[in-house]
């Protein structure tokens, strides 16, 4: 896996996401403060990397993708601070640090979400170098699979099926919406706003659904039996909280048959879109064998 | 005032807004049903009007400003949600019944104010009978004044403000951002949606600033000298939290005079645009001498 890439994009979309937003307002300081804290705290960079490596391979030029690359992972973000919530997970860690809502308190973390989401389509909206009508259906995916019918649809679900043993088939929901919808945005915007075709789309989407699934299920494995010091936090957390998940549903073994299955079928979605996807494929199984 | 234009409104947009939004998702209808509540519990709907009627003004034919008046008003919900969680402002009641996270619970208040904030974005983004370039241009306007730099920057300084003695400065600055903001959106996206020049967009921007700071000293009057039972709300709510306001700054006589200076220059705005403005007109006479 070539892991300078990944290091390049994310240094690419920290220094994108600093440019986008204001670098200081007198009066309300900390709102920027509190919204570059949790961008800034890092993760994979999946979701804007497959963006623009969908976008590249449909034959997009340049970097003009790049807005819409931020403004998703500014939405990924949001989520995470407002997942993190007293009145929702409850969660005083990120990633190894305060949570957004333990450094800057409750309301100035509340309004960082709703302000990351709000600045994102602000984002999104000013792309000037890329057809109106193209980034016009790019923001529509967005809101659509980051909304009520994808992403936060899928919080809903999950919150309704708390503390319940859930059925497979509400599993496999619970992870299309929450998991899968961003990152089948991530790889449909990358080929709309390349100009690629309808079927192009419909591969991109197909490649989301089953990336995210599989995601979803190593997950579930790295929780029952991964390395807490490589994993970064405490592993049997789905056990503690008598949640059912791929586990608990299927056993390892079948799991890791399945993470196997779905990550062919989403590499045979990008051999039907481009012979060029060869970094996307890397990094497609390189999400299916990670150890964290 | 023609009230019957008013209500003729509303329930065109209410119409408008159950069509856009699921009827029913089976394994999450609390969602649905808690953007619902809020959106329904009414209010005096003058963001959308304003926007249809700029549109109209400004030469827009039919309804096609509809989806976006709709997202507007989806938006300034939405932070009516947020605003009274406990967090926030902690209100139980809003509009006389009790508030979204009273009556849903917080976690589901919180999706729904995500939900309506980000549907806002899908309605507005799948207006097909607009041309592309001027919906992005109404996006863009959109999320740049209900975001950081508009009504969310507002209510950080507010927040930030809160049992202090603010400055005539902080406290116009607060009110520009938390109450002007969205209402000169509603007038520069219908004027930029009907394809008004420059100079239209600039006089849209200066009526929803003056009208803003009018309708917010109108409030702080009610709240000290306003009849309880026609406001619907306890009065000298400001008083009791020790809060500057216009009235405590500049006494009330000098508030009804700034209210009437206000409106006529919001008032003359409207005539650089359109001869044809005479309900706006009305409306914003109106809102210069209201009750509640």
């Amino acid at each position: 896996m070539n892991k300078r890439i990944i290091e390049k994009y994310a240094l690419e979309f920290e220094k994108a996401f600093n440019s986008y937003i204001p670098q200081r307002v007198c009066n309300y300081s900390i709102l920027i403060d509190s919204m570059r804290y949790s961008f800034l705290l890092g993760g994979k960079r999946i979701r804007p990397i497959i963006l623009m490596e969908f976008y590249r391979i449909c034959g997009g030029k340049d970097n003009k993708a790049l807005p819409f690359a931020v403004a998703l992972e500014m939405i990924h973000t949001y989520s995470l601070i407002h997942d993190d919530l007293p009145c929702m997970d409850d969660d005083d860690m990120r990633r190894g640090k305060p949570s957004n809502h333990i450094e800057f308190g409750e309301d100035i973390a509340l309004l960082a979400g709703d302000g990351l989401l709000t600045h994102a389509f602000y984002i999104a909206s000013q792309v000037k170098d890329i057809e109106p009508k193209l980034c016009l259906k790019a923001i529509n995916v967005l809101s659509e699979l980051s909304g009520i019918s994808g992403m936060i649809g899928g919080q809903v679900i999950d919150l309704l099926n708390e503390d319940k043993r859930a059925s497979a088939e509400t599993i496999n929901e619970i992870n299309l919406l929450k998991t899968g919808a961003l990152i089948s945005a991530a790889a449909k915007i990358g080929v709309i706003l390349a100009d690629g075709s309808e079927e192009m789309v419909e591969y991109a989407e197909a490649y989301g659904t089953k990336l995210g699934l599989a995601f979803q299920i190593m997950d579930d494995i790295l929780d029952a039996v991964g390395d807490e010091k490589v994993l970064g936090k405490p592993i049997h957390s789905d056990e503690k909280n008598q949640k059912s998940t791929y586990v608990s549903l299927y056993g390892i073994e079948k799991c890791h048959e399945m993470v196997k299955n779905l990550t062919d079928e989403a590499i045979s979605c990008l051999k039907n879109i481009s012979v060029e996807a060869g970094f996307l494929e890397e990094l497609t199984r390189y999400l299916a064998n990670r150890k964290n």
